[in-house]
């Protein structure tokens, strides 16, 4: 089996990928979420595993509007990872005397009061995942990196400081996807939008409320027309009500998208 | 008055302050979300100019979350801005020759797919502001800015592609925070948490919908303390029952804060 993940070597994608491949299947790694969900797509892998939520910072939007715009992909299962961040760098700097922080955007906002309060005078370069930014950092006299503790022996770096993150409970939620839609498991994540009238969501909820199905999230992005306008993401968790629900749903919302069982 | 926003000068969010300041009034920049909003919690501003949400990525994260951690906050009013990208350097580069660009992780995320489709060479450098970064690209050849077109003249710059953005629907709403509550306006926001039970959210927008108020957006963001516990931001169309409603919510919820009308 190829499975696709958010590269390159060393990023917690890497790790929950690692973590459930046996010897026989082959990582690939993308240098974009949305190019990881676009490989299942074009078939070039039977899994990618991309990060859907974090507990400090929220949804990870890349994936959820890569979702919204791709077709045929579903859930597979979900994996929890417990976050760490670690400053890392080529030498044993001073913390003052970094120059430049690397990391992937989500990492530098899990770590953003310890960049302020630490890291103030150093400019913050965005880089496509943790471990591009230990690779960068490298070959960079006075740069640091933030990143998985697995890429300090990966890239050969020293330890300037761990455990940086603001929050000690950050934990990322992992979507395994696949193109191949379940029927069955316990949980369910749907995407749809309301009719554009008020009190349409709760006409919505309330249907779930009804046949005593759970809304373990809900989240919302902007359908991208205009202000006010918005996409929802729910996950729920599955009783035998399920199916009728997904079949008055279909005729309520003016769009919706099943993203499988699991 | 003193008027704060996130700097320095050539920012959208210093369009904003500037359209509505008069002569009598002081702009104070600020280099994060967080400390402008701060800036009015500790009355070194009357005023402070934050962008809330953007019609194509949504929510800005930090001025939700640093509404939510700070206090004595409300809003004074609206503002709606429509958001154009230029990209700027210090002289006519073709594209393949740019190295480096920098901007707004927000402005970033608005011009994704035309990053990776004509800059996918460079390397992405996040700074604080938009304007911060023509102010970086001034004394640095081969890098170019992603901000608003007012940076041209502001830094002496040279344009090399305007209109970047992926969508032509960009607007991004701002909010003019300041300490004082105001009781009349159409519209109030509100943040909350619900008690930890299934169906709790439903119960609430059933309070709402009960009173006949709509609610024009809902935002949710992690509770920072276990995946998949959250807080809400609502926008309502105020009306006459709003202050009895406003009484239930307090007793329902297992926090509230109130952010005025306006």
């Amino acid at each position: 089996m190829k499975i696709g993940f958010l590269g390159p070597r060393g990023t917690f994608s890497f790790e929950v990928a690692s973590n459930f491949a046996t010897d026989e299947d082959e990582l690939i790694e993308y240098r974009t979420i949305k190019d990881c969900i676009l490989g299942i797509e074009k078939k070039e892998v039977d899994r990618a595993v991309v990060p859907i939520e974090n507990s400090l910072q929220g949804g990870v939007t890349e994936t959820i509007d890569s979702l919204i715009e791709s077709d045929g992909i579903y859930i597979e299962n979900e994996y929890i990872l417990k976050i760490n961040q670690n400053l890392m760098a080529n030498n044993n700097y001073h913390l003052e005397e970094i120059k430049e922080v690397y990391s992937h955007p989500q990492a530098i906002a899990q770590c953003r009061n310890y960049i302020e309060q630490k890291l103030y005078n150093a400019n913050i370069i965005q880089v496509f995942s943790t471990a591009l930014a230990a690779k960068e950092v490298k070959n960079r006299d006075y740069c640091a990196c933030i990143a998985n503790i697995s890429c300090l022996k990966e890239y050969g770096l020293k330890l300037l400081d761990a455990d940086i993150q603001d929050n000690d409970f950050n934990q990322t939620k992992f979507w395994i996807l696949s193109n191949n839609e379940n029927s069955v498991g316990n949980k369910m994540s749907i995407i749809f939008s309301t009719k554009n009238k008020p009190g349409a969501l709760y006409e919505i909820l309330g249907l779930f409320n009804k046949n005593e199905i759970n809304l373990s999230k809900i989240e919302s992005r902007p359908a991208k027309t205009v202000l006010g306008e918005y996409i929802f993401l729910v996950d729920l968790d599955v009783n035998k009500k399920i199916d009728e629900t997904i079949d008055v749903l279909k005729k309520e919302c003016s769009y919706i998208k099943l993203l499988g069982r699991y």
